[in-house]
Order: structure tokens, then C-alpha cells, then sequence
């Protein structure tokens, strides 16, 4: 049983991904990276540990799962679930906060101010053990 | 000069907040708290120290600012930058995440979710060192 910090729906959600780097990881997921290398060249230069971790925990909180290609294939392709595709509204606000808060970031892709969760092919997933 | 990870708007807002306690705190003034008791109060059990770190972060990145009561009055009362109120959407986003995605969570009060940034009252503030 995840323990989280109260019932506060915001608090519980941080308990997931409240970190610097998960939410980037399902960023990079919704502007199409879906290998573990895709997701080793972002721009942040995450360090190798770190993103297993994060991808590991990603995965245990239901907003990834990952793709068996074919028995055998190499691992480590991903994808978001419905609830990883969920998040696309949060991502597209804190990237409209972020260009209006911060000097001199980069503008956000249309591809990422467009996207939207039922466009993403998702597995059954969501919820941990709810499959 | 405050370094950010890279350009994109995403990674540099949680470079100013992407961790498990900086955006409690923002909900909570959005709720209504604005003293360091109140704030000390959540039902998240915030540590001391946590909280006077997350404190002064949030007032260096321009989110949140001290308020002056009277010369000598009892210091620690802070209130939302128009920057900090500009989290209000991203917050809302959130704690509908989190009511969608994670079983038997707290109901989001009417008055969160009606939050809207050009309600408070906010200093001239945002950026730090701009004014």
C-alpha cells in the first residue's frame, strides 16, 4: 500500500511525480520519445540512474507501462498510460506558466500545446494491479 | 543568476518548484493561509525546517512575498505574487488529476476550484530583483 501525505488529491499526486525530473519524462513521452535511449538524450543530461529510477517509479504509480514488442526484443520501449496522458493538461499549464514567468524560454512545440490525452494510444492501465 | 537545467519552460518551472512541498504551500495560500502557523498547520505535517527552506525559495523565485503588517510586528506573513497566483490553473489541473487518478482522495473545495489568479490581491512582485 502506497502510503500518501494526506487526502488532498494535490498532495497525493506530488507522492507520484513530485520531483524535478518525472514529470519531464512523461513530457518527453507526450513529444514522442518512447526508448530508454530517446529518453537518455534529453536536453536536462538526466543521468542514467536517475531515469531508471524515475522510469521505475513511473511505472509502479501506473503512468507508464512498458511495450513488449516481441519476446526477446530488446527492453525499455514505454508508453503513457491513461492516466500517464492524463497529465497533459497540467504539462500544457505549467508550460504556459513557465513561458509567461520565466525570461527567455523556449517557445512550446504546437505538437505538445495541441496534444491531447485521447489522442495517445494507451494501454488498459491507469491504476497499479488494476489490470 | 539562478541556473536552469535547459530552455524549455516545463523544466525551468520546476527548477523553481519541482518538489514534493513547494506547490502545498502555494495551495494552501490559494486556500486562505498567509501566516508561517497557518502554513506550519497542514495537515501534511510539513517539518520546521522544510518549510522555512521552501519559504525563502519560493520568495527568491518571485512566487510568494513577505507582506509588511507594521514596523516591528511579528514577521512571517506572505502572500501570493501575481507570479504565484499564475499557479492557481496549474494547481486546479493537478488536484483534478488527482481526483480522476487516485482512488477515495479529499473532494477539491468550491473555493479551489473557483480560484482564479485576478482574485488576490498581489504585490507588484513575480520576478525577483524586478522591482
Amino acid at each position: 500500500m502506497r502510503h500518501f501525505r494526506s487526502g488532498c488529491p494535490i498532495a497525493s499526486a506530488l507522492d507520484l511525480f513530485g520531483d524535478r525530473w518525472s514529470l519531464l519524462v512523461i513530457r518527453s513521452m507526450i513529444m514522442g520519445a518512447s526508448s530508454y535511449s530517446d529518453l537518455a538524450g534529453i536536453p536536462e543530461a538526466i543521468s542514467s540512474n536517475v531515469l531508471a529510477d524515475r522510469l521505475r517509479r513511473l511505472e509502479e504509480a501506473g503512468l507508464i507501462e512498458q511495450v513488449a514488442i516481441r519476446r526477446g526484443a530488446a527492453k525499455g520501449r514505454y508508453r503513457l498510460t491513461a492516466a500517464g496522458a492524463g497529465l497533459i493538461p497540467v504539462l500544457q499549464e505549467l508550460a504556459r506558466w513557465g513561458e509567461a514567468n520565466i525570461p527567455q524560454r523556449w517557445a512550446t512545440p504546437e505538437r505538445f500545446r495541441n496534444a491531447r490525452p485521447q489522442d495517445f494510444e494507451t494501454g488498459d492501465g491507469g491504476l497499479p494491479g488494476a489490470d
